[in-house]
């Protein structure tokens, strides 16, 4: 009888290419049979963020912080050689010409292995993002509900 | 008979909203009982630094070095939308708002629930800060030291 | 009888910094008897380029990442404090005041010490790099290896 392994990954990067190892990870832990959960905290929340405006009521500073944090890890930028937007566009056409999956991609293949996705529900109140803008069938959760997975985890991660 | 769990994170980071999840996750993992190492290295060792100005000997290149980083996690940047400074002052805003605890006042938490708050001795040396520029009741010691808690540790991870 | 212990980082940063502090854990690990990976995968890639140009048939793409990435980790940043390049020669000239191995140094150490240095293969296609362009006595693998050390392991790090 063995025991199922299980990986626990804190994403708090919003970068584009660190939300892509999260999830690379993160999938591939899962295909080896892991019980994978990623925790999203403070950037790593708009990795979740549905690209559509979502009508939410705000105060004047969640709206500003709304509408300066992208909407999805499609519109995130590179944490290096980011060069005004321009980084990202060259990744994703590299990425294209290798059949290489999108973030946007990643994530659904993340939530079709039932990875548990969990956004985190003390920054979420910081950055003014409500369950409305967040992506589907995603949990809510705090640091103890983190702690519990991460206690019993084989791999924990801090992206 | 359970044995208790441990939690060891390198804090190698100097910014505010990643020295606070760090912070947020040790004190959590505190109150569950854990036994917690936080080992402050490089650009971390800086959320030990005391505010005011400490008279200390050191050559030219350390003074600079003095100089340029933050003293305390409250003088610290964020690690995205930092916006020259704007970014922490948002935050900072929005945290009193909620009532969220501030970054001194975590470290201080930390402190009272017993977090080992460890300062590592080769990097103070490689930045020029000595013993008396950092808070009291922290601990000194090197890699060997991390190694012999993260061996034993149920989560371990770098921030 | 003790079984060995496992030590397992993933280097995806591309800091001068970084890749410091991960070369110094693990150097540490092994002479802890430690069995220690790194897996670089991303910008941690270009720790392990040669530092001169290697020819080799490259798409306009693939030269460009090349031209733009750092030849080796000498030729890196740091992640703080950069100025331009003015903050990795002030850290290089404290440390050698202090007698400390340089990264090129720590990496040669680890190689002696008989670490396992990864690069990840994925990545290497995404940014054009060539084993040819690699330091020699590496490893060549994926995402799936790295989960295969990691799930054994006592240290687990992303940096």
């Amino acid at each position: 009888m063995s025991e199922q392994k299980r990986t626990t990954i804190i994403l708090f990067s919003g970068d584009y290419d660190k939300v892509m190892a999260a999830y690379i990870i993160a999938n591939g832990a899962a295909a080896y049979d892991h019980e994978v959960t990623i925790f999203h905290t403070f950037w790593g929340l708009n990795a979740l963020r549905k690209d559509e405006t979502i009508e939410v009521k705000k105060t004047f500073m969640e709206k500003m912080f709304g509408k300066m944090m992208p909407r999805g890890a499609d519109k995130m930028g590179l944490s290096k050689m980011n060069f005004a937007g321009f980084g990202p566009k060259m990744i994703k056409d590299v990425m294209k010409k290798h059949n290489a999956m999108t973030v946007p991609q990643l994530i659904e293949m993340a939530q079709e292995q039932e990875i548990k996705l969990v956004a985190c529900t003390m920054t979420m109140d910081l950055l003014g993002l409500s369950q409305a803008e967040l992506l589907d069938n995603i949990e809510y959760a705090g640091v103890a509900a983190y702690l519990a997975d991460a206690q019993e985890g084989n791999v924990n991660l801090f992206i």
